[in-house]
């Protein structure tokens, strides 16, 4: 194989306009970034026309009037109908809030038994809310219920590791239609996360530097795959990027948990989230998308080689068998093309 | 954390109502199977009326008479319509045939030109054809072709790993609706792979043995999660599996490569998919699905270690955020539940 190693920016070793493999340095997985095949940034543009939807549905469990058909409130924001913000623990559950977590040893079995945390955040009283469109004190009341909820879910002793993400729209796999979040504090601790822990530690071992903080500086230079800027956050698509617009939202301050957000960070980042979520409403036409908050535990808050940090993942295409085969992404969008398409969309009209 | 270490079989140290996380040891992943919120297998058949599909589409590229609309043939098998099975280069390939590998070191960029193979294996002259539909002769024909087209593959000096795969309905990601599988030559080895062969090799030094003829064994004695079985094929749900369909066919006899395929297990795989699918088809209504070979390159074919196999993914669930920000997933299927439903559909009628 022939190598090139370059100092300065845009040069490549192979023409431009030719086909790449980008190593993601957080996953180390390779995205092929398809740019013969590749899409326009519009052409991901949904044109279907989206239901309408109701503010209120009699039988939605998330809408005011059906507290009763949740378990108990675990928090709460008070608002004009009653509350603005309401969590529980999800009613149907993947782990129970109850019991001892045991591991069994059968032969090749290995098992855990399924307890832990599992809430729903339930971030509107309108069952036709959408995230995009409402205002930066809502979102910041949306982030803090996120920040008490991660932190709490900690102080049960069956969690290792808490896993906070989003989904919008069925195609990004909601059951629900009511604007929500959920939170699953698994009894295990994933290996994904041991293995992205195992690429910091490694990045540092071998520059003294956090990989976020490098990445961050990185793209400051490079300008050509950044979103918006804010002061405390950057928002940009990864160079790697594993989808069309798959985004990451970066502090810019050295911090390994979110649970170490400031109120400063707070307001900021509800500032953020709304023109960039806003960005991909207007700019995509409202896609289904998923976001996660990727964030070590708040005991080790204080590690060098950790950066916590915000995926958003809108489902403008689909993993295939390629994808399901190799852990590796084929991307037909360009990532500097999807970024100035996002960069140009205008936000707070 | 409990333990308890068993020999027998169905011994829990948890109640077996409640959702357990299980540990898959080829992907190291666990999954939650949410026996609390689980479905019934049959809840998952798809319900929605299949489109009417055209036996010949005039725009269809892999239609014959529009042969001229691909690149030049690199496989065939001969048919009345003039062919049966029909191999060429991806029109709109994600990586190019022709041109030298080379790697970029920039910064924090890698990155590898696109260069390797991508192929489209055609399947069938029919538009509307279904591979679950097809005889045995025909499958064992596909067969054939993949294995034909895998082993050319790695003469590739561009070419480090082949994967193997197929999308089947637009919920498993086609865009083409001719049946098809595809075959990519990276040029890089993923990630994803050499985590595995880590996995394989960690248990051989272990145990001394090959953890797929192991599980084959354990999963012959449980006989809970087996589908069917064939002379030469095992046919089941995996312990851990991903999704509530996941299935797993390991050939009896160790062999790390797929191109080691001998004639009698090629017979014998037609038959055994021919009635896999079948059962997946009648039982789930024609779901979205995709399959993968896994498979070593032809170079390691006599590894101890590795064992090739073959995953269908039946796409009746959707990977969300919990799965994209953990890389663990949540079951609501039970593995034991799907492959009773599974051995139970009839087939050969």
């Amino acid at each position: 194989m022939g190598t090139c190693s370059i100092a300065s920016l845009p040069v490549l070793c192979y023409p431009h306009d030719m086909s790449e493999l980008r190593l993601n340095l957080v996953t180390r997985a390779w995205v092929i970034i398809a740019k013969e095949r590749a899409n326009r940034p519009g052409d991901f543009k949904k044109v279907r026309s989206r239901e309408e939807i109701p503010t209120y549905e009699a039988n939605c469990p998330f809408c005011p009037g059906n507290e009763g058909m949740t378990p108990p409130e675990t928090y709460r924001v008070a608002g004009e109908k009653g509350w603005k913000i309401r969590v529980t623990a999800n009613k149907y559950g993947a782990l129970s809030q109850t019991g001892t977590r045991m591991r069994c040893t059968d032969g090749l079995r290995r098992s855990v038994s399924g307890v832990g945390t599992h809430e729903v955040i339930v971030e509107t009283p309108f069952h036709n809310g959408s995230i995009a469109l409402m205002d930066v004190p809502a979102l910041r009341d949306i982030l803090m219920a996120y920040k008490n909820r991660f932190s709490d879910a900690y102080s049960n002793p069956n969690v290792g590791h808490v896993i906070l993400f989003k989904n919008h729209g069925v195609g990004a796999g909601t059951s629900l239609k009511h604007p929500h979040a959920q939170l699953i504090g698994s009894p295990v601790t994933p290996i994904q996360i041991r293995d992205r822990m195992e690429a910091y530690v490694h990045f540092y071992d071998d520059t003294g530097r956090c990989l976020i903080c490098m990445m961050t500086e990185m793209e400051r230079e490079d300008q050509t795959r950044i979103i918006l800027e804010t002061d405390e956050f950057l928002t940009f698509i990864p160079y790697a990027a594993l989808s069309p617009f798959h985004i990451w939202i970066f502090p810019k301050r050295h911090a390994a948990s979110f649970v170490g957000i400031t109120e400063r960070e707070l307001d900021d980042l509800a500032i953020n989230l709304k023109a960039t979520l806003e960005k991909l409403y207007h700019g995509l036409g409202d896609p289904d998308f998923n976001f996660i908050i990727r964030s070590n535990r708040p005991k080790d808050a204080d590690s060098e080689y950790f950066h916590w940090y915000m995926s958003i993942i809108p489902r403008v295409t689909m993993m295939a068998g390629f994808e399901l085969g190799s852990g590796m992404y084929i991307n037909t969008g360009i990532p500097e093309e999807s970024a100035d398409f996002l960069r140009n969309v205008p936000v707070g009209a």
